[in-house]
């Protein structure tokens, strides 16, 4: 198994990345890596050399940058080129912890889609409070979605979780304003009907409100309502943690107090952390795509590439593919 | 003034709301209150009878009731004829902590629309972590937005953060999945543009992880995201919450470090609880309609009686009403 790696994207490349890389190779033997990057840069990280490449370019798509444009312009880029790897079949799955616009934007021009899926979707793997986490997708690759898209969100998110996630029957929800059939807009009123008639274990609408609390292994829901979802949950989660250290410092006995709880603390802070559940998939691509965590540091890369490895292993796309394939025959034939 | 009160709405009704209606006239000597409700479950609470009447029904909408049927069919229950009060003229503001869906439909067939404005908003006051509070419409009133109706949610919501919370020129942000201009669905970007030339101070796209922040005074978004926000900030609160108990009761020495910050916690704790900064206001109708949180103690219902004070005192619903007439006025001049 290939997979090509953006060694230059995120707060800690490469150093992250390249260490990410090491720690992967020498934890599966037939994992070959290719880095796309500053040759300069990446080699002082480089604590082995067996199985990991280097394809040398020195440009690079920035956090900044427009994501359409850089991708089209920006044609020696190592995200652009980490994409061609895959696209020209000499990689399996790529990785990249660069602007996730942008990462996006190469997923679905130059890796392209999987037929019958229409839009990709990103869907990173949130915490809930008994550490198994859930699936949200979208997050934002598809800010006006249709129902059609949420009905291949539902499949491609339950397949995951089976495959990947290894859950059994894993339960899809709706992200909807509440948990009563007939409930919300018209987008999410006509995708719950599409989704009952799916071969997945939907559960129905589920609220924002119960997420974290474990509600569902797989929650649906538009680019736009997904986003404000994740960025809710994660900005009331950073802002109380910010106000408890507040109350922490806030005297000496306070502070004692803390120091006492301190380890405890930390372990709930990593169950809060998502970057620990690996990246986001791009699912709905025709090949595995990887948004790591833009802070990622080694651990969270290596995390990453399992999670490539297992995607390709478990044959997810072909899965994704077939089960489209399937579904459209099916409607086909009742059609006649 | 004359406020109607649904006496039989919410977790702690009759009681609390009777309660808080007491405390409410003790503290303005101009307020009259009409409780609707069961008479004898009302007059046990009753410490006052001072500019307190009752109207007596026993029908009641329950939170289980289909909100539009109900408030159609049980002509008697103490929500319709609460709204009634003030259709007739006989009140000028109302207050109900029962069924959201029933009193945003009792506010819309009965209290009626404010001339100009399309659809009314649900409104809340979110907390922030200065404590100073921020402005979330909509939160579900109306899950099916068009462009001109974030526009109409901008500008009430920048009157009411004005009058009622005493903030001069709110800053007012338009809830995005990213902070550049062009960001977002079709219906953001198109809002946006029409922000832009209102007689409000629009600060332009706001992201869901600065809202606790205070990154705005009003935060203007469609019923759906409002929902999906609202609910994900305050599911996340109560699971750390929760997180957070388990680690102080976890074991002899955290108990006793925990105890140590009681008073701290408690009061980060109450931050964080939106119904200290009242009810939520359905905006845009033709009197105002106060939604107080459905488990509201007294206090929170006296908050709620305060805050229906200053909008009639104010006449926020007039200034509304005279702001989206001259906005039509000058865009008609425009036209010609």
């Amino acid at each position: 198994m290939k997979l090509a790696i953006d060694a230059m994207g995120g707060d800690n490349a490469p150093e992250a990345i390249v260490k990410g890389a090491c720690l992967a190779v020498q934890d599966r033997s037939d994992l070959q890596i290719v880095l796309i990057g500053d040759e300069e840069k990446i080699k002082p990280h480089l604590s082995t050399t067996d199985r990991i490449e280097i394809i040398h370019t020195t440009e690079v798509i920035s956090s900044e940058d427009e994501p359409v444009r850089a991708v089209r312009r920006k044609k020696n880029a190592s995200m652009v080129l980490m994409a061609n790897e895959v696209k020209e079949g000499r990689a399996d799955a790529c990785i990249s912890a660069g602007n996730t616009g942008a990462l996006m934007s190469a997923g679905l021009f130059i890796v392209g889609r999987i037929k019958g899926i229409d839009r990709p979707a990103l869907s990173p793997t949130l915490p809930t409070i008994d550490g198994s986490g859930f699936l949200l997708l979208d997050v934002g690759a598809n800010v006006d979605a249709k129902p059609q898209h949420l009905l291949q969100y539902g499949i491609m998110g339950s397949i995951y979780a089976e495959q990947v996630r290894g859950i059994s029957n894993p339960k899809v929800g709706l992200l909807n304003v509440g948990t009563e059939n007939q409930k919300g807009s018209e987008l999410v009123k006509k995708a719950y009907t599409l989704l009952e008639e799916a071969p997945i274990n939907f559960i129905g609408n589920v609220e924002a409100r119960d997420l974290l609390e474990g509600v569902a292994d797989v929650v649906v829901t538009d680019g736009f309502s997904g986003n404000i979802a994740l960025k809710s949950i994660e900005g009331t989660a950073l802002s109380m943690f910010k106000m408890l250290k507040e109350v922490f410092y806030s005297s000496l006995k306070t502070k004692i107090a803390a120091s006492v709880m301190k380890s405890d603390l930390k372990t709930l802070k990593s169950k809060l952390d998502y970057s620990e559940y690996g990246g986001a998939g791009l699912f709905g691509l025709a090949a595995p795509v990887i948004k790591a965590h833009g802070s990622s540091n080694d651990t969270a890369v290596f995390s990453a590439i399992k999670q490539a490895c297992q995607l390709v292993e478990q044959n997810v796309t072909t899965k994704i593919e077939e089960t489209v394939k399937r579904m459209k025959m099916e409607e086909e034939e009742e059609q006649e």
